[in-house]
């Protein structure tokens, strides 16, 4: 079973990452009725959702396993789907870091079901970008409560990680568009828990430019409205089939075909070939969520694999006379306190980006603004691949903890392992996420927004601190200094693009694990003074104390290893 | 698809590790029927297997998927089961590490299916080692031509990685033991494939000691024979359910009653009390087989990785101006050489260790025969936690290259990843490798088998090679000296077993990877050599020499972050 980590959550948002007051004050509140949805509603729902599993209908109606819809009712009734988005849509204004929080909470309970609720969450951000006032009035305020789901649709067989490749066709007619092509790996493209879909369609208008260039985005809804958002008749669009994935049972993930016949109504969105940049503006905030998926399931593994490790008696370790449970055992210590320190500095790298995005929408002088959207979109593919390569290895070491019993779907673990390996792929494979950091984060700026990261990164822990020890502090100041050395050599190349391809996933990776030693040791400073307050309890204080050593000990000397890559690369193209 | 890589294989039997030519001969012919049999027949079933599983009736009769037998039958009539077992027996006397070759390929086609003649395997070894002639001449025959097969009986709910716990009650009782208790996790326990199976079971005597001086070792026969092996009535024992795993459908995981009536009839195999010496006679060589499947396993993703990246045509990679396959991308390639090395290495190490085993057996002096066989005692944990732990990567890697094609079934990269998850966990948990290696094979031996090995690392490429460059000699130079001072560190702390309880897996994984550098960079020197035969095509030789350099560069980096952690955890002892 599940239970959300909610002292930690409270911590890192009220000591950490939130300065404003109103806010703060209903946080407990607010995260203690979201844990209630998310243990008691839909982690039952979990094992029996992959087991069931979703199912279609030959006119493609697509069944969700028992007890989906209904949980799904609830959070929207609790308005849970509403949290950070705009009041004038019937959103209730929240800082977006707080319902990040709240979403971690979603997918650690139920992955299968969390991926619905965050796929309407980028339709109302690309709806709100680019779409016309009377769409907006229309789809967001169904958006914004849930009553409407969404969906995107940009991959096709043969346009994946290239979406400009795309093949599916849009043209003009009366006063709307109609849309034919097929869509597959459409994630919720039909169920049942909501009586409309919006889905997000990229295609091609006649004479568009051949590439990225000609890309036009449509609001493709699957029960047609009038202008009151009343629902009339079916569109000409259905789900065709659901693929047979290695995890994520309880998620359809379907192929769509639009315009079988004379073509599905759909709605611009932003201006004609100028489709991407709508679709971006939803799928940052999309990589940030999946990042924090990954957070989700690496937690969930913890607690079973803690639990279990608490409660599974075998062998006589060493210090001890009789058999006890095997979490006396070092190397299964070894094990849980690395799954625990990854997945806790994976929490506070991702919430720390989640509240740079809040802070580069509030009002501010133009130049805060300006660093705080440099920071996100320089921490944005950290988050997307460091987070989801942490929850690979956190679940993988969650199973081993099980021994034999971890082999067994009964167990639970292997399920999270199956799901969680979705992450490094959707949402831009974690590949793709190298390629934009090194040439588009780095290289294309400068390493401007990665010097600013860096400074800052200096001023932490310059005066010493209590919960680390000399080598500790040593090792973070070093790491640091790797980074801003290897930042300036890949600038030295940045002319030898195919070298730079080549290394970029281990300089992400680089940058990851010293990013994530960096917000530790901000979460431990802020645990050292928060401390005496004694809203938080002794041994949790202490574990986020003991974390950024831990971490340092035991994550940090990756860096190592992915710095020498990266030289033996560099200089081999020398020779 | 799968195709054995019979080149390479030839290449490590032939001019690394076999000294015997009338062995060497016949290898090239042996292999390529061995990779009719694994490629035409074995591969094909291995995802209908999967898909279609196994089932047991009411009764405990286990079904294997549709082909298994068959395939069986053919394995059987072209005795492979019998490659290195004693010609008295009807075995064909030939190496272990070529025996060894040829499974990689029954595990690669079909790991499912690979497992129930990997298991007969190890009951050979133990009946050899343990049983009384007369047990002998009835078992041995029928077990090495496969005509019946093995299985081993160590765990029990209470009991797994603490074999001392277990609870199965043997007692004596006319010419023989009769047997009660209950097994969980047995491997192929009942199956349709042979019409005997020899169950090796473990269990406890009236009055045995505790713990794991009180367990002896008895062959638990399916069906009773007379002394001519004529089968004779069912014996008081069968499966009573399947277990339902993560992967391996096609493998029957069974829990299994003795004794349900009045006892299952048993003969002892070794010494009463002293079962567990036989069961590690067998154990020592099943460990190795379980790192060779972590290299099928791997071999396979890797084939059907570059095959599928060949093939995809998706966006312009850089020095490119139209699409093309994305093995063109360098983050793909990137992956590809990663999986290759990994692979490559794997094999080398494994290979290598089969043939140590070869060594330790052959008639030499007692000096050397000792030297080969605290050699193979240390490369054992090495072989079954590294092979079966860059299968993980490996296979993950492999999903990878696919994107969102590898997250579906029908790919086949799914089950691969499936299949793999159990291999750090049977045959002694990687966790326990560590602990075997660190207290029995390092620091109860004074380091003396270590320092052996380390001395022969350190005649290696000391006089300059032409397939490594300055630092990537510099680098394998300085790792091997800091395994040599990690391993006198650890000697200097080994009062504190606690703490080298904690450090053992990285020192495992750290000794392994530079193992392995070595054992590539020997096969680079053997190629260098045999360049000029002829027996090879040149891009083979030239991957040979290109693997060793490639893997330092890109893998045996990751030494040094294994080395600090051993640092900053024994730094923070001192404390």
């Amino acid at each position: 079973m599940y239970t959300a980590p909610v002292s930690e959550m409270q911590f890192l948002l009220n000591e950490v990452l939130l300065n404003n007051n109103d806010v703060t004050e209903i946080v407990p509140t607010l995260l203690e009725a979201a844990n209630r949805l998310a243990r008691d509603k839909l982690a039952p729902l979990n094992k029996s959702g992959d087991e069931q599993g979703v199912s279609i209908t030959h006119d493609g109606v697509v069944s969700t396993p028992d007890g989906f819809k209904e949980a799904y009712q609830e959070f929207v009734n609790g308005g849970w789907g509403s949290l950070q988005f705009d009041p004038k849509y019937g959103g209730q204004g929240l800082p977006f870091v707080l319902a990040a929080s709240i979403q971690e909470m979603w997918h650690a309970a139920n992955m299968s079901w969390g991926i619905c609720p965050l796929l309407t969450q980028g339709t109302v951000e690309a709806v709100s970008y680019g779409a016309t006032e009377r769409l907006k009035n229309i789809y967001l305020p169904k958006l914004v409560s849930g009553v409407w789901t969404g969906t995107m649709n940009l991959t096709e067989p043969g346009a994946g990680s290239d979406v400009g490749a795309i093949k599916t066709k849009a043209w003009q007619e009366g006063g709307h568009y109609l849309i034919k092509g097929q869509k597959i790996f459409i994630t919720w493209g039909d169920h049942d828990m909501a009586e409309n879909i919006a889905h997000l369609v990229l295609a091609r208008l006649p004479n568009a430019p051949d590439g990225v260039k000609g890309i036009s985005l449509f609001l493709v809804p699957k029960m047609l409205t009038d202008s009151k958002g009343e629902l009339g008749q079916k569109n000409d669009c259905r789900a065709i089939s659901l693929e047979k994935k290695i995890g994520l049972h309880g998620s359809p993930t379907c192929v769509m075909s639009y315009g079988d016949n004379s073509g599905a109504i759909g709605y611009l969105v932003g201006e004609e070939n100028k489709g991407l940049e709508c679709m971006f503006a939803m799928m940052n905030n999309a990589r940030l969520t999946v990042g924090l998926q990954g957070v989700s399931v690496a937690d969930r593994a913890c607690q079973q694999a803690v639990s279990y490790c608490n409660e599974r008696i075998q062998g006589v370790a060493i210090g001890f006379s009789e058999p006890g449970p095997i979490i006396r055992h070092a190397d299964v210590k070894r094990m849980l306190t690395l799954m625990q320190v990854l997945t806790d500095g994976a929490r506070s790298l991702a919430y720390y980006a989640c509240a740079e995005v809040d802070q580069s929408k509030a009002i501010i002088t133009p130049t805060k603004a300006g660093l705080h959207k440099r920071r996100v979109g320089l921490l944005t593919p950290l988050v997307k691949c460091w987070c989801t390569e942490i929850a690979q290895e956190v679940v993988n070491l969650g199973i081993q903890c099980h021994g034999g019993a971890g082999y067994i779907e009964e167990t639970g673990v292997g399920q999270l392992f199956r799901d969680a390996r979705i992450l490094p792929i959707y949402e831009g494979t974690n590949g793709i996420q190298a390629m934009d950091f090194i040439f588009r984060k780095v290289v294309s700026d400068e390493a401007c927004a990665l010097n600013e990261l860096i400074q800052e990164m200096n001023l932490t822990c310059t005066s010493g601190t209590t919960f680390l020890t000399k080598m500790q502090i040593e090792s973070y100041g070093q790491a640091v200094k790797v980074l801003e050395d290897t930042a300036s050599l890949i600038l030295n190349n940045k002319s030898n693009k195919k070298l730079l391809g080549g290394i970029a996933f281990d300089f992400l990776m680089m940058t990851s694990v010293i990013a994530t030693a960096w917000r530790l040791i901000e979460s431990a400073a802020a645990a050292s003074k928060s401390e005496i307050n004694g809203t938080y309890l002794k041994e949790f204080v202490h574990t986020r104390l003991s974390n950024a050593g831990a971490f340092i000990d035991t994550v940090l000397p990756r860096h190592l290893a992915h710095h020498s890559i990266i030289q033996h690369l560099l200089n081999g193209s020398l020779d």
